[in-house]
């Protein structure tokens, strides 16, 4: 089959591997289209030592179903859980499966990717999707989720406004995902297409500049960049909660006096809920057309990465058949 | 009347300070007596910048009543909140009074401290002492408030166990406190002493290099170092949750992706609850005798001080008459 290999930061594109064995609790899949994501373009950079076929957001179709599967899944249009989990581990028996202490992760850690005609993953991290989800909008689901993490992290906190630093791949997902809480939205962009995007939604877009000290009670930092971080600490209010939904490459020095004087929380978030990142997409809530910037052929996946990596590029697809 | 005063760093007793004057809304109170904390040890480090009178844990008596004040709580024994709020602001609005924006701290910030033979205060941050307490438990209400702080931030939460980094003045109080959350509790401690001083609690004393990695729920560093923090979060689970109880004397680089990819919270707690501080000594719950290291004089500050500053002191007390 056709995949992208990824080997020592070098990115190929190999049109002689083998379709994978799919094992007892296992299915296999056919990409119907992949999804670029930030962090695919940091693994071309070296980050998580990944070497491989990368590629985690995607929707395919069952191919294929392990002895140990229920056949009824084959044909089904379905999304997989990044995270397979190995259900043996004290965080699986606490049922905190994207936690899982022996997780392998698709397209990430020790499990092939998704920019491929096929992969294999676990059946009991599938998604069956709904029709009246294209494609299109089901390559969003991953990150979408991830989105949501936020909201679920946020549920027993009591709180007015929200400033959301960054308004890229994640942070248009996660404007749109905080503008249905209801809460007062403010939305630190840095390009004019960003705040193109955003247009129209219950929300402001700022400048930086003009994000005054101690005025939110959640700041998101959805840049990845200590400026971002710093930036939201300096917003947050007394008692406030900084929500890092990004991965920052270096250590990172922070104030911590200040998290204790204000009593500030620094909440780590990652991965989210997939049926409610479903739900919001079928019922019509979340817009994710206007994001795609292209479709390519995996045969140009050249290009592809290319338009993905340039500046203010928001999201690009791969179509492996 | 006679009174500490610290100027640019250096401590000398005064004895020709004028009592304060008492404004509408406050009190005159004469301290019984006062506690020495870790944060008064640091202002004469130049933490905080403060010249004046230190001091904040303490317990008192009502002398004289300001035009605005119920002249009935004269005669009365009190504590006072170490943050003075302005009733005005933001913060205020919002009953987060501890996290005034003007607030003015006793002994710390913009307000003379209990060092002294009498002091002022607001007569709305009083908090009457039954009977039952005595003085030598009222003057550890400060510091017993702050420990019940960490209640109070970790009640939304799901824990089993709780790591407890520091078994010092604070940490020794902080044990105290969680053994009655009835969690499967650990304390790191360093001095034998510090090991004493626990014994008979529901806990398990550990050396640091016993700390396994990922096992606990919760951690608590109240060593105001670095070394407690990197500690802390080797031992949290993922979407564990670190409590900072003290503060850091200089920024400190932290991994800020492991807090992402694990989804840690780290939790910033400073002051907190008077009134639950004042049930548990009353309710007997809480022992404070035995951290007690001895009774100076005011006269003799400078032998309180220094044994204050050894190594492995626990709480000494100053009596201004």
């Amino acid at each position: 089959m056709k995949a992208l290999n990824l080997n020592n930061r070098e990115l190929t594109l190999r049109c002689d591997q083998l379709a994978p064995a799919v094992g007892n609790d296992e299915v296999l899949l056919k990409v119907l289209l992949a999804g670029i994501c930030g962090t695919d373009l940091a693994l071309l950079n070296g980050y998580a030592d990944f070497n491989g076929i990368p590629g985690h957001e995607f929707v395919a179709m069952v191919v294929e179903t392990g002895a140990g599967v229920d056949g009824r899944l084959k044909g089904r249009r379905v999304v997989a859980e990044i995270n397979q989990w190995c259900g043996e581990c004290d965080q699986c028996a606490r049922k905190h499966y994207s936690h899982c202490l022996n997780r392998r992760v698709v397209g990430i850690r020790d499990h092939q990717g998704c920019f491929a005609e096929c992969l294999v993953v676990k059946a009991n991290t599938l998604h069956i999707i709904p029709e009246r989800i294209s494609d299109r909008q089901a390559v969003f689901i991953e990150p979408l989720a991830a989105a949501f993490r936020i909201v679920e992290q946020l549920q027993s906190r009591d709180y007015d406004d929200v400033l959301l630093i960054g308004a890229g791949r994640l942070g248009q997902l996660i404007a749109r995902v905080m503008v249905l809480q209801k809460k007062q939205l403010t939305v630190v962009v840095r390009h004019a297409q960003q705040r193109k995007l955003l247009q129209g939604l219950p929300l402001d877009c700022v400048d930086e500049s003009a994000v005054e000290a101690k005025t939110v009670d959640v700041a998101i930092d959805a840049t990845g960049q200590q400026s971002g971080l710093m930036l939201a600490l300096h917003a947050l209010r007394p008692q406030g909660a900084c929500i890092m939904k990004s991965s920052y490459s270096s250590p990172i020095e922070v104030d911590l006096t200040k998290l204790v004087i204000d009593e500030v929380e620094l909440v780590g978030s990652r991965c989210g809920p997939f049926s409610t990142a479903i739900k919001a997409l079928e019922g019509g809530l979340i817009e994710t057309e206007s994001l795609i910037d292209a479709t390519f052929s995996i045969d140009d996946y050249l290009a592809a990465f290319a338009l993905a990596q340039k500046k203010g590029s928001m999201k690009v697809l791969i179509k492996p058949h």
